[in-house]
């Protein structure tokens, strides 16, 4: 029989499809190598490599930043979709509501390595990464004219990406978006009710549970969260209650890379480096204090078409158990 | 400038981005035939064919119902998402919220011809999916278990699509997804503060800016709308106010049968048989005579891909100007 399953921090269900499941194993394709074993080093032709930098003008942030070469670099996007100058300007006139499309849109570089793929970083590359993140959010969230900021990762061609070249995004918005607002509201709900954090309920749940748990560290707990949307859809969630990823610091940064990388390697030797978005999910910048939100990374795999059917609904179908997605990954290979 | 506009049935923002913005034509992909045209008429290893049924306990309707060959035929998913039998059962646990996945899930074979594509059916045939939709849907609506019913179409691989003979899905679920709750709140939040439905105040408004309109008749409107998700998104309201789409007469669905072949046609000839998704949004069940909803058809050509972004803010990046999108097909042929 299948089931219908409620994430408690946001009162989504999710249909997990019993008739319609398949075996960790079916959702892996095996009949190519992973993209970045045919690449070369450097690509002469790829705007992100180095050698190949736009000018000065164009990058926020370069790490380390002792003068040594780059590791890790922001730059602005070529073709942003929100522009840096101007005022926020509303304009609502009847059912016309309108806000100027103010708002930052940068681009972290990983690597300096046109082949390296995310999975074989090593942690001291993916902790730059997440540190880079910090320090724009940082910046962008000092800009009154800045709501909301939201860092993601498009690893492959079904996850969106068009450019090889290890790398992640930024954006700086001049709204919150309705969906954060919800998720906000939720929690806010449950704390009303339970005087609790929604999302450290969860988090003991499953450490008491551990079925579901892929990996944990010190501060990091890796899981297939009860109603996950999809195949191997992962929650990294911080063990200490905080709603802002502003308020993380450097060491528990470092952990969190460390675990990212340890699932990221399962994923990448268990499903032969399939395609996949992160989503760091954070609080609205003018929440950061807020008790009943709590920060986490979402990993979602893209092992399966979202259709019709979740864009009128909104739900997902999720065809495969997340106790059978957690045992598949927990025994998998993670170095 | 870029611009944000909200949808303000929805809320929802829409980042319009001008600096990545294309012309319509660069939409389109000339480099192959459409995918019918290199089709048999019948395939044998089609479930969906002629010859191909399975046993008449999967059928749940067929037209005409005359004893004359089928047009269209209704069955049961051999995979469904949902299990037909059994009882709804909630169980509540600590942060564990479970229902049984008790429902429907059918299939809408639109033709008994394996290389028809929907945009070149007749509207007669088109008219008899609907009406198949209509009459299923009183059925699963009648049913004590059922709050909400979907109907949706995935036209192409990227729209999620694994079976090519032309088919459309219903679902009828044992819960209101959060997303359709969110949308019946906020419509009635509009009902409240102004006394009216805000999908009768946005459909007067693009009659009057006429602009986003691509065609009209008796019944019904298809445009463009103010905060369309992405390129060539449209819409198709009706001009009477119904919250669901249980409400329609026969002759009215053969007239929203026509307008929608009529964009189907558009986009056809104009972006040379690009996949799309179609979604009927109607009212849940229980809420069929609500005087702030009113049902339409939404129709997404997927020739974009989301990404992380989405996924993270819920919030789209549209690529086109809707009134760009809007021009395009007003003057492409649609016969």
């Amino acid at each position: 029989m299948p089931e219908l399953r409620q994430n408690m921090a946001t009162k989504q269900w999710v249909i997990i499809s019993t008739e319609r499941a398949r075996r960790p194993e079916e959702f892996v394709d095996w009949s190519q190598k992973p993209a970045h074993e045919s690449l070369p080093a450097y690509d002469p032709a790829c705007p992100f490599c180095v050698g190949n930098e736009e000018g000065p003008e164009m990058e926020t942030l370069r790490l380390p930043q002792d003068g040594q070469p780059w590791q890790v670099r922001v730059v602005k996007n070529k073709f942003p979709a929100l522009d840096q100058a101007g005022d926020r300007v509303r304009e609502f006139d009847g059912v016309h509501r309108a806000i100027s499309g103010v708002g930052y849109h940068e681009v972290v570089i990983e690597t300096p390595q046109h082949n390296a793929t995310p999975a074989l970083l090593t942690d001291e590359a993916m902790a730059q990464t997440l540190l880079a993140f910090q320090m724009r959010s940082v910046v962008m969230s000092l800009d009154d004219r800045i709501e909301h900021v939201i860092f993601f990762k498009n690893h492959g061609v079904r996850a969106g990406t068009s450019l090889i070249h290890p790398h992640s995004q930024i954006i700086g918005l001049p709204v919150v978006p309705y969906d954060v607002r919800m998720r906000d509201e939720e929690a806010r709900r449950y704390f009303d009710d339970t005087g609790g954090c929604v999302y450290c309920a969860m988090l003991q749940d499953e450490l008491h549970e551990v079925r579901r748990v892929i990996a944990e560290n010190d501060d990091f707990v890796a899981f297939v969260p009860y109603a996950a949307l999809s195949p191997f859809h992962v929650w990294i969630l911080p063990r200490e209650h905080h709603s802002s990823f502003l308020m993380v610091s450097p060491i528990s940064i470092h952990r969190l890379a460390s675990l990212t990388l340890d699932v990221l390697r399962r994923l990448y030797y268990g499903l032969n480096d399939p395609d996949y978005n992160i989503v760091l999910r954070t609080s609205p910048v003018k929440a950061w204090y807020a008790d009943y939100l709590h920060w986490y990374l979402s990993l979602i795999p893209r092992v399966s078409q979202s259709a019709g059917f979740e864009l009128g609904s909104g739900m997902y179908i999720n065809t495969a158990l997340p106790e059978a997605s957690a045992a598949f990954l927990r025994k998998m290979r993670n170095s």
